[in-house]
């Protein structure tokens, strides 16, 4: 059986690349002020900049394939935190081969009641 | 200037590797009793079966290699933690080609005043 937070976890990505691939803009639901996202090193902080940076990536239209989701709860003075980290590839128009890639995320209960992305990084894995 | 989580982050990745390849007993020093690991989506729980699990990993000697650390911080509720996202490779005896894996750490202060190792998740990346 699914424990709780790996059902979670899964939900989280799924909306997460869903949104990603079909409507980037909407992520900035899933962050809050505090947020930070490190893409391929490079490191933005906050909704607003953190939005600007994913709709500016040099390519339009993509499609994330998941192959594998691992989640952890963690608890440290009244916060239930979930750390995710995902493997999978991203295929873009024109590119015959998927690139791979890993991602984490750190995910915090949020005053509405869902989760946001606290932390999020990203990485191309180069063969 | 690298920045102080930048700084830690790094710290903390060249010890856990470098007792990895050369003393993985010793890992144990970097995890406490609420920790977990998920290597290739097996998770264990505690110092005593983490340490087991890494001790009975297929290979006795390895060797990792770092290609890239990203660290970013956050603070909820008066914990101030760290999340570490590393690629690298793994070297192994009679193995040609090094495997490329990515790991994170969701690092928290200990009461000693170091950081311990709270989330461990590790994946190796088939190409």
């Amino acid at each position: 059986m699914e424990e709780q937070v790996e059902i979670v976890g899964r939900a989280f990505v799924d909306h997460y690349y869903h949104l990603f691939d079909t409507d980037r803009a909407s992520l900035s639901s899933l962050y809050q002020p505090t947020s930070m996202l490190t893409f391929e090193g490079q490191r933005v902080v906050g909704v607003h900049d953190i939005t600007e940076k994913l709709s500016q990536l040099p390519f339009d239209q993509c499609q994330h394939l998941i192959s594998s989701i691992d989640s952890q709860p963690y608890s440290t003075n009244g916060t239930a935190g979930i750390v995710v980290f995902v493997s999978g590839s991203l295929r873009l128009p024109g590119e015959e081969h998927p690139l791979r890639f890993s991602q984490m995320f750190h995910l915090i209960p949020s005053p509405a009641g869902s989760f946001f992305a606290q932390n999020d990084m990203f990485r191309l894995n180069y063969g």
